[in-house]
């Protein structure tokens, strides 16, 4: 019974916590700000950074990249880029870094990562737009700072670097990354440790927000690691578990489940479903999204006449201070109750002894740039 | 068993909050951030104000202050306010708003606030350089934006307010409060809803500091409220309780019991006495802190050589943004585990259906003005 009393007001604290930080800071409803031009350093840090709340800056603010007129053209990025070697992420459903059956026990679910090749970029281009759900979905993307590497061609179409952003934040981008898909490709419910400026330069893409108070509304589990294997005499792919097996703690939650699926899923994970609805943006050619770090955030898209989406966004380092700290404390915090060793295992999973670092050596491709960054970080930190 | 080990769970995860924040961010170390000269509001908002950290900041930044020159000579305030009429707080020990022995029942402890008298500035100037432990302490002092009010006459010798921090905050002072006083006087350890800059021109003031994350270590707990009343025939002070009686939730530790208590108060406040050392800071003449909002201070004084401790304080709007959210939250996790039906009444105190007021009802005159403003700042918040 005192138990019992205890779990209930754990549970309270932890669903007051989610409507408070809505009521104070970032609103009751789904929307976020949006800013008709780009902010100043000192407005950006005080109304955005520091309350660790995203806005939608207009297209106002790349009104001067060439990157706009150009790159929408694939005339021109074929040109330019020629026969450069890119990486391509293949998979059959347009769905990489998220969960899918496991393959050898399809009752429950792995964490799938796309295969990766490396093709002349005109090559890699034909297959994103000749895409094929079902078939093979092809996505120009790596999490690498792959603008700066493969892509250092386009460099003169951007701004270096997003200069409100660099002074408010005292630094230079971490890393620049492209994106190169179209409708097919989605990216599940995931967070990084970074400051983010997403650019959409061609096409819209969607995103669906919550904020890091919500963490255990993703129901974060830890899941074994796969990964597709792209058989080009065949065409075909197979899911690979990795050898020796490895886990992966991934958000659980679809939040756009099929009708026929959707009961279940709301059964599974009430918290998403029934708490506070996310905060959604959707992001136009030219629009830049402040996605603030330890955002969790869910991404669909859809291509300009061209078929293609195309983006870019700036990896700023996050700071690591109390905030964080009280993240971590959340997330420790068991809710549900820890009857689940699941999920006891994947609250744990980020908290290790150098308290910042998350997952080390068992962290997805997605994050594994961020993941050296990040202990890069803390040791200059501890450095200083 | 299961109760036990969740209650295991919950101790571990705060306890590692206390350390994490230093680890990422506050330092491990006793001691805060010294800046040579005053900062960039870019600066201050980004290294101070976002990571809610403390800094002390050189003499450099009111080396133009008349008032550093003029206020040390009692005989410049004397005939610049001559007999304007200025509140004095009266107790028989400097302790005001402090835990004391409850006057009907002296083996529990009630909050008592000081006697508040209206005279002129020379006679109680004069009281305060009386002073005597024991018998009476006098302190100058009103925290209702009292520099601006009871002493306008001296407004040419200060800033009007501290131009960087206005900057990064993006608002003027709340409140500007003067502090005359001596070493006798003593403010206990408490937190305000106000980011804070304490200024001292004469003498020197001692500081410990503990960060909002540390909250479980003060033992919060309810006080009845009482008053001092003095009686200036006979000189003596009594110490009358409030009818109705009227709780105040006050900090339990004294950081500086005397040597015949002290190991029972280690008893009876463990996470207090054996966590983290509190941050030290001692702000000499000329000298600023920046106090975060949130942060439990305890503070003493030292006179200079005219017998006065002269400190003067801005008070600008905190922002109640997810670093507050996650405070509230933090409080309601009951910890140490809530058998004590005093603590768990303590910790509801803060959390009421705004949010974001404290103590609506039941706060002492201490933070009268500041809850004042918050409401307001709420509704403020609520109408943007």
């Amino acid at each position: 019974m005192e138990e019992e009393e205890e779990e209930e007001e754990v549970k309270e604290s932890i669903e007051n916590l989610w409507q408070e930080v809505r009521d104070l800071s970032l609103g009751t409803t789904p929307h976020i700000d949006h800013l008709p031009t780009p902010p100043t350093p000192l407005h950006f840090l005080r109304h955005y950074i520091t309350p660790n709340k995203p806005c939608l800056i207009s297209s106002a603010a790349t009104r001067h990249w060439p990157a706009l007129s150009l790159w929408p053209s694939a005339t021109y990025l074929r040109s330019t880029l020629s026969t450069t070697p890119v990486s391509l992420h293949l998979t059959p459903t347009g769905k990489a870094d998220s969960l899918t059956p496991h393959p050898t026990s399809p009752s429950s679910l792995c964490f799938a990562s796309a295969h990766v090749q490396t093709l002349p970029f005109g090559e890699a281009l034909d297959m994103v737009l000749n895409s094929r759900e079902g078939e093979t979905v092809a996505y120009l993307q790596q999490q690498n700072d792959c603008f700066r590497g493969e892509y250092g061609a386009l460099k003169g179409d951007v701004e270096e670097h997003i200069s409100w952003a660099s002074e408010a934040l005292g630094c230079l981008p971490e890393a620049v990354n492209l994106w190169v898909g179209n409708h097919f490709s989605e990216t599940s419910f995931h967070k990084d440790h970074y400051e983010n400026i997403y650019v959409v330069i061609s096409g819209e893409k969607r995103f669906l927000l919550l904020p890091p108070t919500d963490v255990h509304r993703m129901y974060i589990r830890d899941y074994p690691a796969a990964n597709y294997q792209y058989h080009q005499d065949s065409g075909e792919f197979t899911l690979e578990l990795e050898d020796p097996i490895r886990y992966v703690p991934w958000c659980s939650v679809d939040p756009c489940p099929s009708p026929k699926v959707k009961q279940r899923e709301i059964d599974k994970f009430p918290l998403y479903f029934n708490g506070p609805k996310p905060f959604e943006v959707t992001v136009k050619a030219g629009e830049m999204l402040y996605l603030p770090s330890m955002w969790f955030h869910h991404v669909t898209q859809s291509p300009d006449e061209t078929g293609l989406t195309i983006a870019i966004n700036y990896w700023y380092d996050m700071p690591f201070d109390i905030k964080y700290a009280y993240f971590q404390f959340l997330q420790s915090i068991p809710y549900p109750p820890s009857k689940d060793p699941m999920l006891r295992k994947a609250r744990n999973v980020e908290s290790n002894s150098d308290g910042y670092t998350s997952n080390s050596g068992e962290e997805s491709d997605i994050t594994a740039f961020e993941e050296n960054q990040e202990v890069r970080n803390g040791k200059d930190r501890k450095d200083n």
